[in-house]
């Protein structure tokens, strides 16, 4: 018997799509998956997109009958970002925008290219919630400043309306990591250059999780993966360096996807999109839907003092900190505790 | 005009050292320079090893007529640690055991290889104190550990006496960044993978401040540092990048060395002090040294908590905390707030 792998998801073909920095791309197609029904009266939507590197089946352990996001209740739709390998990105894209050439995406053209699905393709006109991890929620941000009249509510974890400074020195580390190199060609590689990807993974291993995460040595029983359906265990700090880090960046990532998304999360900004003339403080203020921020207690590149910072400027903004020791993976869909933890702060939003 | 270098140390010849992990470092040395003068009853010294990256140079800032490490009181003397470039490293050692085959060095070696300089060489059999920063402050806890009945006081700032796992997994991705590449050759290049230490640069910005530095802008200016003597401010972040992070490992550090020094780090841990079978809170027991530990408080991969905890099992131990947002970097002498803060708590305990 064979593993067959069967595509669970769909594809809208969004045309020529005029970006934000200049370019058109070409061609560009949006994957996504949904889940659950539309209502007669199209009320019942939720988009809830997907963080860096991550694949709409990364998104789907918050989907469930047992979840807010219930598909008995919701239409939910799960829009894979461009540049992560199955919308339009640098490794699927003919040229003259293929690899190295894919042009700069920002998140104000993620959200043109999602609404363009949602909107036109499905005639929604109004959003229960968007929701979304790290740069989804870069994504939710940017929903709730492009579409104010239409994103009733927000769920933003781990992530930021903007990226920080200290974020995007972060993210120069990452881009190290990736690039360089004689295997890298510049980004015109044939054959993937395991090297970087294998760097990228120890170079990101200390910034996921807290400090007390190791010195706990979590780690060793990581108990169940919702996202990965198993449970995870490392006897070694070493097994999970190589099995969790290296394995993540190994498993159909593509550097130049990665570089792309990369990109986009260091020039994220609500305050870049049209009308604000960068001015990242007007951009909160212009936000109407209810706003639950849910930063993690330790998360090392999302710190909770952010999410503050920015919720005073929101005028139905709110902040709850995700307790415990999981750093920015508090919102991965590896931690049962903090899925739940989650599950229930946007059960209370959607009630709302 | 031509600026010339002049060379302000001495070195100490420790001959075939032997090291804890079995190898023999042949005709091995140590560079040194000392400040003061040793009192007829050699009861004045003190010694301030360095930390990872840097050269006795790069201590100097804490010495001072107006300091308490005062020259006209104390005999201070500053070793520069095995694999720094000056004493005996993969850089400066001959065949058999150049580059990459340069021996694995323990901290309990930099401490029995500094012992032979202060005790035969200057015939010193009291320390009126050890301190020093980072992986000095890990040299400072070897020291408490390995001769007890000999250092009378110890100052370890930004540092521990345990490398944690989060601290190793942070230093993996330095080392991932170190190596690699084609003009890495595996260790054994001729000319300076410059690429590598550029990337080790970006990847180590990151973490050597806090998050806070950034979100206020601190780089723009840093005010005077005592350690360069020179004031810092740098226009944008990429300048701060490539002048503060690139060019410090670009200027006369070497990628052998730096990996060196990173193993002594990563395998930190005074539990491995010979007697003490790996026990780590046996070993902190131990210590008779009156002990002042100074994490900062923003510190990414030395978090204060760490040293709360080693504190507790060190019978005359006491931790304070460095406030304000320079994490790591408050013990680097580019603080001149942190220099002054530092500086206070060690004259405090010199007069205790």
């Amino acid at each position: 018997m064979t593993a067959e792998f069967v595509q669970d998801y769909e594809t809208f073909t969004l045309g020529d799509f005029p970006l934000q920095h200049g370019d058109t791309l070409e061609d560009a197609k949006l994957a996504y998956k949904t889940f659950g029904e539309l209502n007669a009266d199209k009320s019942n939507a939720i988009v809830y997109p997907t963080w860096y590197s991550g694949f709409h089946w990364d998104n789907e352990w918050l989907v469930g009958e047992d979840m807010a996001l219930d598909p008995r209740k919701y239409f939910i739709i799960i829009p894979n970002m461009l540049g992560n390998g199955l919308s339009s990105s640098p490794s699927n894209t003919p040229p003259p925008h293929d690899k190295a050439n894919f042009p700069k995406v920002t998140f104000y053209d993620q959200v043109e290219a999602q609404h363009k699905l949602v909107a036109e393709h499905f005639g929604i006109e109004t959003l229960q919630l968007v929701t979304g991890w790290s740069m989804g929620a870069g994504q939710t941000y940017q929903w709730a400043v492009s579409y104010p009249d239409m994103v009733q509510r927000a769920a933003p974890f781990c992530g930021s309306s903007k990226t920080s400074e200290h974020n995007f020195v972060f993210l120069e580390g990452v881009k190290a990591a990736l690039t360089g190199g004689d295997s890298f060609k510049g980004g015109f590689y044939d054959v993937k250059p395991e090297d970087n990807l294998r760097r990228t993974g120890r170079v990101y291993a200390g910034w996921g999780f807290s400090q007390a995460f190791f010195w706990d040595r979590v780690y060793t029983d990581m108990g169940h993966s919702y996202r990965l359906g198993i449970d995870l265990a490392f006897p070694t700090l070493e097994d999970y360096l190589v099995q969790y880090w290296e394995g993540h960046f190994l498993d159909r990532r593509d550097v130049n996807d990665l570089l792309s998304m990369l990109w986009t999360w260091q020039y994220g900004d609500i305050g870049q999109t049209p009308g604000f003339d960068g001015d990242h403080v007007k951009a909160l203020q212009s936000i109407k839907a209810k706003l639950i921020a849910m930063p993690a207690l330790k998360d090392l590149y999302f710190p909770p003092e952010d999410e503050v910072y920015a919720s005073q400027y929101i005028p139905d903004g709110e902040v709850r900190v995700i307790p415990g020791v999981w750093g920015h993976f508090a919102g991965s869909g590896d931690s049962a505790v903090d899925r739940k933890w989650i599950d229930d702060v946007i059960r209370e939003l959607l009630a709302g």
